[in-house]
């Protein structure tokens, strides 16, 4: 941690903030340089003792120099962390395909889909039960009896389950139903729920916050990490500019950036990274050359009249199909295997 | 609402995309441009049917004329929302300012800032007993018992007092003890918490998300008066943007923006909104200028040593005072007024 | 200047780097960390060591401490800065109010305009004779021959001139019949341009880029008084966000960090700011409340008819004296005058 | 291009709208809602009269449904535009890679590099002679005599050139010595720039503004094609976001956006789109499984001294090859074909 003067500011003050700092077990080391004095912090880095020297007269910059979180970090856990649940790896050599429908709606629906994806060579069926929306009258997801249906459709067709929560009090009954947890956009930074998850060991996707900077977007792992759960996935789901023409910006450098701070597994979400299904198999292979341990795609079988409205950046199941094909090649050439039995689904060969 | 066709689309498409919307029992008129079909649906505005318009193929744009949110709406509320609670009423003609630390830190604490902020001429207690942080280890609030501290030292000092809720099985013992429940900026799309909020009477202030459109912002409020609570009010409080020298962007124009498209009164966050003491005074000035309801102001009594390291954005004692003298000059030039009783506080004059 | 290593680099790589630095007559001062190694640099700051450090491998981050602009500084020129070009003064204590259309139009339309400006009480009349515009097919403002339209009038009617200057070549001939040469948003960095203005002695409004931050805008205006010319003034208008409701988000912060930061005069533009004519009123009061020191305003007399179709963001010249006469009232309460003559204009009162 | 009314704006005024909308010449379809009147505009797009609808009252808002711009668009030209120079074709199924220092330095380096970048399978040469900075004591570049010097090394090894141009009146000497002329993300709106651009043959590569959007983006392209030069490609290079951590975030997603809404080639620079060499290669990959025509690429003999400090954003001679060769195996599963010679070149073997 470095401490920065304001310009000019007397040697007592320089003193006092130095004494203020000792007094905390650290040593300081000054730097006087022409119009401002430069102390240096020796010791882990303390965000108490950081935020209390920032609001100090005289200090013009608290600027630190070792991470906040610590769990998160490479530097703490040098080597890949990987998520095994039953046969699936997610976090080492293997890409893992997550596709779905944004939303649960029948029985019938996530069964025919989830056959779609098993048969496309997917691993996880994903699909909401509960959804946020923007506002209070659209369309707010069926709710638990949702979750039976997914998990009865992922194990008749021998896929993972992975389903959103969003308040804590849900926890329990989706980690009763479902193999992975994920938090939404939205609820990145609702700590709540955040800690609740620190508290099972059910994997988690996190989704990356709309305007949340790579160390917020840490940290919030930080929180499931530090409450006993290690199993945590990041996912980019693109993020808020002032671009309108797409519904987010895809950041795909966040994946090599995240893999480099962390030793978490890193998934790519084009889907809602782009809204627009015309966009999404070419961010999805620019995902896997990116690096991504896997991908969560929306693929419906009627998207003309999904519930959600979210049909306009769902995969027709065909394309899904060819996309997967293609990763299949695509994924030596970025260090994965992707070999999953894959099958053609022909246009029009599914159930609406 | 109106949908635009893809380029030369078929006028078979454009037949069946018409009857579709018929069948929802709402008008089609079509015009038929050089290259696409423009159809305007007449009606009231269903944001389901403009999702699955939005996902149809043939469908390049589904633009909304009418808003998505109807309570939040001037349209259907001309005249302000007034919030009256006990002798402050905000959203009319007075000035209401809201001052204190952001956390409660101990019972004197909270004691000598009530007193400070009473003499200065403040209406309202803000402190925080739960805390939304970025990281895990960094000071999460007192809780319960700090609900209670406030509340004394308001009931002792004649102010009411405000103080956030982070989740909703917190909602009812917050209402319990403060006058108004505060929704962090990161809850803004909490919607469990929206809910429950929606169920009580007691007046809500909602911060605008990091990068929440006005759009967002108002369907988050919607939320909470589709409830039920009818005692919204929206705090502009700053904006992520690409510049990091202040903490946000503090968007003044908001105000009168949100004002003209609602009812409901509009706050002002100028510490948050900068997070540098040395820009709050100008900043509610200009808030005030802009036309604010009300401005919620950090304020502390050892910025220096506070718990949450916000004391880099609070007040000292005098500067409140001085600023809020200044105000009630500002005030009437503003269209409000701000007669509360006013003293100078002398700097120093106060318990650490 | 600051330098931090990498994490765990070699104590013969942290030698290295000090030898380089040591090499360019500078001292380094090492404090050692757990992780890191951090090296202090005492001395002037100097851009290319800087630069060439970030690119070192074991180095991770360089942190300058001191400003890379100088003349811009308020560190290196403790006083305000101010313009006086005729009777007027920028920068002081007076409130400089600049009005007029978006383009000239017509010896009629800039001589009536400029009558209505005066009438109402500002100091400049401003009006563009070269627009840039987004697309080619737009009217891209009359040329050469505006500018001695714009000349007379503010000659007959005891206003002084700005207008934009959009390319080296045409600084001189923008000179010589305009009293200010604005440079706007899209050339904040067209640094040909920047030089060419530095070799002369007009003032320069400098317009801050779309997107541009504190530091990038001050050292644009580095540029300028680099090369000889002083007489620079800051114009803050609006900056690009995700917020598509407004047209731009106007910064108001940017007033009083920017009068920290530098002794420049700071200006502000509610028109382009907002592009809504019903926000302009209450931001040009919240900027002179933040404390701007002066505005440039649009106004039209037919608004409706413009030629580049920012009517929409222009005052009738009845709201122009209005605001006026409410800013002679509020400039006293923010350290200002504005005590020029002013005339009620009566709506509809003007020929269009 | 479609009309929204304000808000119960009376019937007089419709027909008043109506009215004027005709007199232009094209015809106008009323659709009757609730609360608002929709006017559907037959005819080409007119942006003069949907400026001076914007501005009109009883407008709400005006809404370009088809595009400003003609002559980019897809529409108008619904093949691919490929730009053959010699026997280097972008913008067909070759993919064309750029490679570099960022700027020109010394006969011996540039010549150096340019083996190099022949060697490792490059088909261009890019160097700057002319560099925008931010600061004015920042290295500006070289001047002319870099061109002849990158020309001579382009022609001696091979390789096609393309350089910065940043002023009209360095144009024709630009054109003289380069191949392709590069504007860069400052000056995409330097219109004066782009006009002089138009009047020539030379290819141009385009660069993103920081915050341009796509539609920007195309009428700035829009200048040049209309001026009469047909060469354009267009470079996404990152834009700027809330994210401080890369230089930019590259927005890989105007790949396909880009060529889908156009028929200009579109390159992409992760060097420039990152700011860190670590995240290079991963975006390279990224961007050609995206679909882009070419990258351009920064490559440098001694990044450590590189006389701009971009050096840490430059790939090492061995790790370009390295990625070319990829590449090579890369480009068929992506519907291209990246076939030029290529040899391993091993650390070190290099001059600095």
């Amino acid at each position: 941690m470095i401490v920065v003067t304001s310009n000019k500011v007397s040697e007592e003050r320089v003193a006092e903030i130095v004494k203020y700092i000792e007094k905390h077990g650290v040593q300081a080391h000054i730097s006087q340089g022409v119009d401002r004095t430069v102390i240096g912090i020796i010791g882990k880095f303390d965000p108490t003792l950081a935020e209390h020297l920032r609001q100090m007269s005289g200090v013009e910059q608290v600027l630190k120099i070792s991470k906040s979180y610590k769990l998160a970090s490479r530097d703490f856990h040098p080597d890949n962390t990987i998520i095994k649940i039953k046969d699936v790896e997610i976090g080492g050599d293997q890409l893992v395909i997550m596709g779905g429908p944004c939303a649960v709606e029948s029985p019938e629906q996530i069964d025919e889909i989830a056959r779609l994806v098993k048969k496309a060579g997917g691993q996880v069926l994903r699909g909401g039960a509960f959804k946020p929306r923007t506002g209070p009258y659209s369309f707010q997801g069926i709710g638990v009896e949702g979750l039976a249906m997914m998990a009865e459709a992922g194990k008749k067709h021998g896929l993972l389950t992975i389903t959103e929560v969003m308040t804590p009090e849900y926890v329990d009954v989706c980690a009763e139903y479902a193999d992975i947890l994920q938090v939404g956009t939205r609820n990145m930074q609702n700590f709540d729920l955040l800690r609740k998850l620190g508290t099972i060991q059910t994997p988690v996707l996190l989704k990356r916050g709309f305007s949340a900077t790579y160390d917020e977007f840490l940290n919030a792992a930080e929180y499931i990490l530090a409450g006993g759960n290690p199993n945590v996935m990041l996912c980019e789901r693109g993020i808020r500019t002032f671009e309108t023409y797409t519904r987010n910006t895809l950041d795909l450098a966040a994946i090599p950036v995240l893999q480099g701070l962390s030793h978490l597994p890193v998934i790519s979400d084009p889907s809602h990274g782009t809204g627009r299904r015309e966009l999404v198999e070419s961010m999805c292979k620019a995902s896997v050359a990116a690096g991504a341990n896997g991908l969560i795609v929306e693929m419906h079988t009627d998207p003309d009249n999904s519930m959600t409205g979210d049909g306009v950046q769902s995969l027709f199941p065909d394309q899904f199909a060819g996309l997967l094909a293609d990763l299949e090649k695509l994924a030596p050439l970025c260090g994965k295997r992707f070999d999953t039995p894959k099958e053609v689904i022909e246009p029009g060969s599914w159930k609406k």
